[in-house]
């Protein structure tokens, strides 16, 4: 049976069992429900904010389907009655975000969602679901994206990502934060990013020598001619490519790239650099991959390996060195009256809030104001208005249009905030109208 | 836009282009692929295959929608004739695999294909996508269980599963595993698993005192009535668990459970569970979740805290201490020849292969024998036919069913395998003819 992820359903069944308890109290008073982190992980000193696109996408489209009705049915948990309701029930909410692309702290809310409280309750898990992993990618890509400046940078994570709709979603989170695109390529006609791929090993193997592998390969695919050097015995194959290429070459074909996938890649790319040199290919790139990350990209560059392109596939499609953010999506306020969890370990800050961005007079990052809504700081607002009653404000900003956002956001970094080892991240302020709230409710 | 995670545009470009070149040079032979873990990670000393039911159903389905060959039109990268061949293109191959549930290790082949190469080869991203997420989760699920025999264990991850997909998959490898059950609605309908539910702290929270929240539930909830007892103060909480189900029970309302979130979980279940307990509460139980995994949940029982279930959400459905394996899918014939790639560190054990198992008097695994698949050796062999020219061979096991196998997999594991830290796996013997075959394939 072909999974729907943006099935009512899917969702966890708490928020329909406390569905039917808001139902039978007529409970239905606006709600305010904020999506935050709570705690950086380590290894990440900030995040950029990721998938609301999709969020609204999902909150707009947001219904119980017949066959959910029938299942909602038959499972004898519910009445007749709310039932009937659940048949009925849209998002008819309003939601204030960060734009896609903006560089965030601990605390700081991403999406804010106002709505009846039944509503408000019943898109959590699938809004933190969708928000929770683009947001997770795009910060790990950002990562990768710095240490690699003017790099060719492309997503190979599918395979390995968790589901399908995680290979997809990476590829889009991970071009948003500049890379250059990727390999999956159903990620073309969904979101219209740029898809690159040429050949497996198992292309290589299947033919019966290396040689007319390649030779196969640049006829089929003139205009993408990247041949995978390291079946065998990568020098050996790169002086195949060296053979190879004046006999392409009186045919219009140009080789592009070698790519490597195994062995000590510093070591091979430099002795594949040589090879290609002293064969005439200066122009032939060479493009690395297997088992990459921000770390391993930027000690190969410091090490001066002549790579001009990376593939990286599963440490950044499941984000492993940090797998999870520590989200929460929680009630601030109800029926006009703020509301604070105070669980240990796991308080909240209750209340509408903003986020106001001070800056340096050079464009960077100084300082993160946290406060209430209605308040209004100097600095830049980061949260806005981006749906009313259940329908958004604008079109989706294009992905282009928010890759080239984030790379301004990465510009307004602090250097202490984008350096690789750093432990420090950035706390927003609390304002002090924000904790005489907190007192006042902690006193009730 | 929704996502359709089994279109067959799912899959790495370079897929598409390596076809391109197969399809130019005409070769359709016969390939043999093979998908396996090269290595287990750091804290894995076993794993269990899962996935192979939507394995299976991907293969079933395969085609190019006509959305598709618009997309592989206008894309310009490939001829007329090819994405003619494409529309046609079914999967008509073979597939023999392990049962879903069976404890494997490094190198034992899980899955095997067998079919004209073009079409092995194009299923590669999306089986690996599949088998691996499910693999990687019903071993860490079965890790969990180990840890708490006899408590109940529910799935609580969607929210920060990696997608809607990893989501609903992570019920199913988790209830495969062992698990009771999961907390993502969708996953009852798609897979029959049970589901669990009850309410969050913003019950509690929209509420204008706890015990009003904890008397609406009771009443709009009578048969599930598990009561979040932390947002505020743990121990109060409980008291006003107390106080209220005599009322309740008046009324023929039994308080089922409490569920504690957040603090010292240990400390609090001692506590709440004295209070219960002078109450004339000992039948309600305590239900305890938050970043929990298999290392916690074995303490806080060594440690004796009166905890009768545990909700497991993130650290499982992220896989988070290891967030991926090593899996691979790779050539192994082609045309009636062994194949086999020597690239560094990442050779394969080349031609089809079957894995036998040699079990001790008392049941426990004592070997595993990787040999050749026309060979016969003493012990049970692992894998099996599931497939014939595109048509499963049989109704997909029951979830149910596949559930009580991996309880007798897990019982047949050695004492050393099981424990949480044991750093050893076991590797399967390499048969004398399958070294032979290497040999000789070697010296080509």
């Amino acid at each position: 049976m072909p999974v729907s992820c943006n099935d009512a359903l899917l969702t966890d069944l708490y928020q329909l069992t406390m569905l039917q308890g808001y139902f039978e109290q007529g409970m239905r008073d606006t709600a305010v429900f904020e999506l935050f982190v709570r705690r950086l992980p380590p290894g990440r000193q900030y995040l950029i904010a990721a998938g609301l696109t999709q969020a609204l996408e999902y909150l707009q489209q947001f219904h119980f389907s017949e066959k959910d009705i029938t299942w909602l049915e038959a499972s004898g948990r519910f009445s007749c009655a709310f039932i009937d309701y659940l048949r009925e029930l849209r998002f008819t909410g309003d939601v204030h975000a960060m734009a896609e692309g903006t560089v965030f702290f601990a605390n700081e809310p991403i999406l804010r969602v106002t709505a009846p409280l039944p509503e408000a309750q019943l898109v959590e898990s699938r809004l933190i679901n969708i928000m929770h992993y683009q947001t997770l990618i795009a910060s790990k890509a950002a990562r990768i994206v710095l240490s690699a400046p003017d790099k060719m940078l492309v997503d190979f994570g599918m395979r390995r990502a968790h589901g399908g709709e995680a290979g997809l979603y990476a590829a889009r989170a991970s071009y948003l934060a500049g890379f250059d695109g990727t390999a999956t390529t159903l990620a073309a006609p969904l979101f219209g990013i740029p898809v690159y791929g040429t050949m497996a090993h198992a292309f290589v193997q299947s033919h019966d020598n290396e040689i007319s592998a390649f030779e196969h390969f640049a006829y089929a695919q003139p205009n993408n001619v990247v041949l995978l050097i390291d079946t065998y015995d990568t020098e050996r194959a790169a002086r195949h490519v060296v053979s190879l290429a004046p006999c392409l070459q009186q045919q219009g074909i140009s080789i592009q790239a070698v790519r490597l996938d195994s062995g000590d890649l510093a070591a091979h790319a430099c002795k594949v650099r040589k090879i290609l040199d002293e064969g005439s290919l200066a122009q032939v790139r060479i493009f690395v991959s297997g088992n990459l990350d921000e770390y391993r990209i930027s000690t190969l560059l410091a090490n001066g390996a002549p790579i001009d392109g990376f593939g990286i596939g599963t440490l950044l499609a499941t984000s492993a060195d940090a797998p999870y953010l520590d989200c929460a999506y929680k009630l601030q306020e109800y029926a006009g009256r703020s509301r604070r969890k105070r669980s240990e370990g796991k308080e909240t800050w209750p209340g509408r809030k903003q986020v106001y961005r001070q800056y340096s007079l050079q464009g960077v990052i100084e300082k993160d104001i946290l406060t209430l809504a209605d308040e209004t700081l100097a600095g830049r607002p980061l949260i806005k208005a981006v749906m009313r009653q259940g329908r958004a404000l604008q079109a989706p900003v294009e992905l282009k249009n928010i890759r080239k956002y984030v790379h301004q956001e990465l510009a307004s970094l602090p250097l202490s905030l984008r350096r690789l080892d750093s432990n420090v991240s950035l706390s927003p302020e609390i304002n002090e109208s924000l904790l005489v709230l907190v007192q006042a409710l902690d006193a009730l």
